[in-house]
């Protein structure tokens, strides 16, 4: 391509600025100019030894300040597209073809066999572990209305008084707060929660022992990379929490599925005889089917936790949330030698977006957890731990957890009428305590994920049960696991019909199809489908 | 323990509320009345099948409401330490103990061999990828202050336009921006990075391209996992970032140390034989030596990354703040095969505190990447999101840049001075072109970490450039990183000096004794450690 040539493109492919255009000093002008040569160089229209125009003369055929000109050439010879002699201009520069740049590499360190490319190498394959995350994924893409599970009603948050405290902060932010955290998060935060978790969930703890975390997840991470190794195995409540699974799979803990009965999760003979390294459990709120572990479960854990040197994880997600009587003791403040880490969250007690939880961790465990935190993910947030700080140390977090507390009771209540109107009174759900979701049953047989389904098609978002079981398809119970916290009351019962005319032709379907082989759906034994 | 013994025992233990004590409505007595009485049962002194005294009667003993005797009861009951049979009291649960709860469980699956317990476990053992993470830890607990690299100046950030971004979403915030995120984070904001990138950075994505994360570490972690396989092989600059090996190593990829050269990545024909998974690579600004991919070794790597199917992650944590020209373009944008994954961080440009980061991914691979986001970590901070997408929108974030660009331009510059004016203007240092920090050689032999925890003690920190190799005691340079972005300009030459006077008597130190083998120091061939 000449130089005039190469003039004459620039005219034609320069766009210039609209009146009034934001960039009032020609850095678009700049830019176009200097990305419209650097393709034609890319391109191989502009190959290697042509000689650009003088800036001088290039700006004035094009019309633009020769700045401009000036400015493209020097990012293009920043970037190695072109060379600068001076005196005698300014030239495109040995454009390395794809094949001779790796010959040229090589040539560096001697000959050698060019290795034969690898055609069509499978382009975006994910890995396995990839794949297998991505296609048992369980976070759905909706997080907000009937009966979404999960997530508490944040319109009650006292936005007033956070953004109050926000505000305070952020007038003169100091700049430690703004820069990366260490040591496990903001101590004030650490100091006051560790006062809050002695009292409400009698949790033996310093605030040493406390590790800030992102949420739940980011403790599970956290716990499965410093304590665990491939291969290593965690028993999971059967069904269970989906996000524990994906996270301990993708570390490469392999999970054995242990079933729950009423009294939490039951290890049977075979399964106590090979101890895993690990026991995740929920026994203050079973997830999801509600139950709470019984004390001579607790102690038979912690027992065999000491004598096999596994850990327990107690993951308290949201024992806040307990209708009757006050929260229950954790199993970590039962704990006599050091076996339990013990993970809760703020985001059912304030909001799930705030992206904040913690860990209790045995004494000489919590500086190696800080340290793992800071190397793995370099955490920060301070300010919003120091909001957080103010916020229960004002009494904000108790007033609102006891508000929200009643709330949740009161449309659990709600629901649970609804159920009884149109499936009777009798018909299996979980239990009632606490939470911010029930379980419906359903029949065996019933096809739960293609209810659930069924209902996204009518704007309400459920959870199948059989989902929670390691597998799905041998799941010992059916079921949808309902949301009602961020569901207004007036709300509750209309969204509940509208689901109820989508289970219905669903449980007749059911009724005819095994009409043959079985009793009635009706006079199916309820108690032996009413969940463990 | 008889009745009365009890209420003897109570009576000694209950601590009075004080006059005016925070909490008004009993409470505080309630929690304690329960703690004392289960404090008992697990320590053996109340047996199973002790009854306890009837309420009102305790009451009246103790002085306390009958309510609060009550709620104790309840709460006991409710956590299985107690049973209640209606008219004849409270007995105390059969307790179990430990082995006989193990034996309880087994005997309900059968009779079978009880294995021997195994005692005296290693208890607080970390996993070997655990220990390995932990004792190669690189991050530090300081994160302010004179040298501390890779942190901004935060003090110069504007916080009364953050502060009133905030208000105005925190006025009346809604319920979508509170909940879980999905789909990768914010479409606004995805929307004016997406410009931004393509403007600033020459980066070709559209916003769907565009995953929000809570920075570079989280996008490691989460390509690691997604594309990677345990046995994976990733090839990284070295010298490079530790946190890229720690997150590496702790997701199972092997990772291999490729020598840079004065054009970046520089594999040699044997590791050109093995094509990786990975190539990390800091295209823009090596970290932590500075040097700029050359245009003729991007194009190669995109060549061999094309034949081989590995993926290519650009880290571009810092290229915002090149002092001479604009920004290079991304190697992304070089890219017409789509095996470029590029990251960016708010770290550096706004603060390290913020926490949020984000990746542009090949088309293909978005969808993916944001399940596997929500999967492993539930993303948020949604508010955080939309008030960051007002601050691109409006300019902010262009003028921010624009004048700390011009700032710490000014900061390495008065080092440089300071540098020179204490060791000659020849002293070999890392190229000066960009970023939050320099790298001050020194000679082979010198004991860069040692002269970091000396300057330590001196409240000074340094990072060690051997630290930096994948293997400390064969590192090809020893040196010291200097952040000085984070120091005002009127503390940088006193720093230095300060440091001059730890670093001197080490070199005088080394010449000593390297003076009997080698020419003295001073006549060391500089060109020979100036580094790559």
């Amino acid at each position: 391509m000449k130089e005039t040539i190469l003039s004459e493109l620039l005219l034609q492919r320069l766009e210039r600025p609209a009146e009034g255009a934001m960039d009032k000093n020609g850095a678009h002008m700049n830019r176009q100019l200097y990305e419209i040569i650097r393709q034609e160089i890319l391109a191989g229209s502009l190959v290697a030894g042509s000689k650009l125009p003088a800036s001088r003369m290039l700006s004035k055929e094009l019309g633009v300040s020769r700045n401009t000109v000036l400015y493209a050439y020097e990012q293009l010879l920043a970037e190695g597209y072109v060379t600068a002699s001076s005196g005698s201009g300014t030239f495109v520069s040995q454009s390395f073809p794809d094949h001779s740049a790796l010959h040229n590499i090589r040539a560096k360190s001697g000959t050698i066999a060019v290795p034969a490319p690898q055609q069509n190498p499978t382009r975006f394959t994910l890995s396995r572990r990839g794949q297998h995350l991505v296609s048992h994924s369980g976070a759905s893409d909706r997080q907000w209305g009937a009966f979404v599970s999960g997530v508490p009603d944040v319109s009650l948050f006292p936005h007033a008084v956070w953004a109050r405290l926000l505000n305070k902060h952020w007038r003169a932010p100091r700049p430690e707060l703004l820069t990366y955290a260490h040591n496990g998060g903001y101590l004030p935060l650490r100091r006051v929660l560790a006062e809050h978790l002695r009292l409400v969930r009698s949790v033996r703890c310093e605030p040493e022992q406390i590790i800030l975390t992102t949420g739940i997840h980011q403790a599970i991470d956290l716990i499965a990379r410093l304590l665990g190794d491939p291969g290593d195995k965690a028993w999971m409540e059967d069904p269970g929490y989906w996000g524990t699974r994906s996270l301990l799979h993708s570390a490469g803990i392999e999970t054995i599925p242990v079933p729950v009965d009423s009294e939490g999760i039951a290890p049977d003979a075979a399964t106590l005889q090979n101890p895993p390294r690990f026991i995740f459990a929920t026994p203050s709120h079973q997830y999801p089917l509600g139950m709470m572990m019984s004390l001579s479960r607790r102690r038979m854990l912690l027992e065999y936790a000491r004598q096999r040197g596994a850990w327990i994880v107690e993951d308290d997600y949201d024992s806040e949330f307990r209708f009757e009587g006050r929260p229950l003791a954790s199993l970590q403040g039962l704990d006599e030698h050091d076996r339990v880490i013990y993970m809760g969250t703020f985001s059912k007690t304030l909001f799930p977006g705030l992206r904040m939880g913690f860990m209790v961790l045995p004494k000489p465990l919590a500086p190696h957890f800080a340290t793992g935190l800071s190397e793995l993910f370099r955490e920060g947030q301070l300010v919003q731990q120091a909001v957080l700080a103010d916020f229960i140390e004002q009494g904000h977090y108790a007033t609102h957890i006891r508000r929200m507390r009643q709330r949740y009771a009161q449309r659990q209540g709600l629901l649970r009428e609804a159920i009884a109107a149109r499936f009777g009174a009798d018909w299996p759900t979980s239990t009632h305590e606490a939470g911010l979701h029930m379980v419906i049953h359903l029949p065996p047989g019933a096809d739960d994920l293609g209810i659930s389904m069924a209902a996204r098609t009518q704007g309400l978002s459920t959870r199948p049960l059989s989902r929670y079981f390691a597998n799905p398809a041998q799941a010992a119970g059916q079921g949808l696991l309902l949301g009602y916290a961020c569901v207004p009351d007036a709300e509750i019962a209309p969204a509940f019909l509208k689901l109820a005319e989508v289970i219905e032709p669903a449980l007749e379907h059911l009724a005819r199809t095994q009409a043959p082989r079985r009793a009635p759906a009706a006079a199916i034994n309820r108690e032996a489908w009413s969940g463990a």
